[in-house]
């Protein structure tokens, strides 16, 4: 077995627990385009960036998220990741803060459409808007 | 005490843990402006969403960095949060991560310039970087 | 009354000068995610900043019109600061040329965006767009 | 014929050499706003700076589609040019390699969303994606 | 004389009324790349677009200055025109608004950019920062 | 000999076309932060992306002075690839046509501090500006 197919192994895995059939989704779309593809997705951005050890998962997802609200005009890319931190554990509450920090560092408009992409995510996963919950209201 | 007063206070305390003496140097800096202006970022800012409930400050840091690596213009400011990052705990191997990792969604020159600022914020706090430390030689 | 409630009520004031109503429909549309999360906007971004002397609001609303045309991620928020900027009394033609300025600064297609927002808002507040005026045809 | 009217003619070739009828749908579009306005994007963008000699227009199209995978935020011209591409000569696969080189430098994101945009171009010009051509499966 | 002609002494008169000598300062640095790019800034910048009726020069500056402050990395030509800005009459103060109000809209740091170039102009055109007069001492 | 190895050398190549020694040079520089990290840019942005095949290597870098004039805030990279792309055997003539481009799509601020860039890297490889050669004088 190869370094690469161990790399694409490695990546997949990680993307599979960002979002159960991820890695599939993901190869099957990129294909399309060119085989070659799906790899530089696979191996580079997962396997050999975001899976490398020195930090946990949840924290990366929670900074991957801070970096698209940020940027602004990524949006199926930010729900998926917003998505992704709710599946591994980073709590609704946690994720919102993350958006609302925003509006210090990237301006109220990029924080205001991560509340959009937010409700989008948190509908997508079948969570409850914090403010909406019982406790709250 | 007003409720303002109590937010001031909390805001400045808040930014004091990211360097000492910050709270002072910002509000004498910023009142050359306006007198106004310093509460407007110990206040609001830092008071009122920097120093939130539901997130620890040593992860609003790593986001906050996260987010000005993406933004890619602001020097000044990514530099003082990686110093304040890496004065609050985050290790410098974590901090690294969070410059690399942002190669993949805001583009490998915000990573390069990224560690350009991770060099000058790991020196000003007195850090080695992590590849010449004597065990990674 | 304290001065928080103060600035609330001061910010809200300002929010419904922009857009009738809007001040309930950005409160009652920001709960859902956080009970505190209105006042970030009412009491900040409107009350003292927005707020702010110095600079009549209707020269504010163009600024904010310039920068969100720079900005080019958002949509909604231009579209609502044009309506905005129409509802204070700043005229169709003058709005137009606040786009067509922006293509020196942000580019071409930061204009021609901005072109589409300014259609919708024109439409959203019954106008008819400039160059379609009887006088011009 | 003056100098301008020169002008005018020479941009307009170029956009109809980039879309059939791009020429009149530009300036049609455009004489809602603003009866001056179309000379702006046929004289200068067009006439004056795209229509330069000193690089071929294939070659212009390539860096135009760069600098749009880069920005992020403008789809509709993004599409526009990325036909305009496959218009006058540049294939499939090259097109392509722009918006997979992007990632580099904008990162994966704005590649992806590239990706999404080139799907729609290549359906427009009645092409079929090239990982979907049959010695590719 | 022609109709080129009459839009560039138009447009270099607009440029010599936000800074003395500014048309023959961008007309020398620009004739260093090529002999026809000084007209591009000149006729197209200056006497197309910025020159246009509908809006007065003032309110264009102000609003080039929010454009640039939203940028956040294009610091000389902030600098140029916070200066033109206040030759041409805006008030250091309301210059100084329009940093401030970026902070909502394009984040903090852009702000705090924004008033490290303000200082700069205000300096480079003999004016006392606002908050260092004796009244507000 | 692992695909891996072949891989780094394959982007080492490319690395040393661009300009001499930049493998070595950005090995070294990067070997600071992280042992893995020199692999990251060698055998993904350069082997896996920048080498594929479908393009020429002049104008790929074409294209990335196309984008990184586009994201504006990426100087030492800017310079890096325009002193690439002259040493790969772009002229002079045509990477200034690239910078003259992008005012239309990224704004004229973008071309002006890109036009900084480009006498900086004319310089640093020897090259007079176009403007300035007797037979443009």
């Amino acid at each position: 077995m190869s370094q690469t197919d161990d790399l694409t192994r490695y990546g997949r895995k990680i993307m599979d627990r960002l979002e159960a059939g991820l890695a599939d989704k993901v190869t099957r779309r990129l294909s399309e385009f060119d085989p070659i593809l799906p790899a530089l997705i696979t191996n580079y951005a997962f396997g050999a960036v975001v899976g490398r050890p020195g930090l946990d998962l949840r924290t990366r997802e929670m900074l991957t998220v801070a970096s698209l609200v940020t940027l602004g005009n990524a949006r199926p890319q930010l729900e998926l990741h917003m998505r992704a931190a709710l599946n591994i554990g980073v709590t609704p509450e946690a994720l919102l803060e993350i958006v609302i920090q925003m509006a210090v560092y990237a301006g109220v408009p990029a924080c205001m459409n991560g509340l959009t992409a937010y409700r989008a995510a948190m509908a997508a996963t079948g969570h409850t808007l914090p403010g909406l919950k019982e406790e709250n209201l």
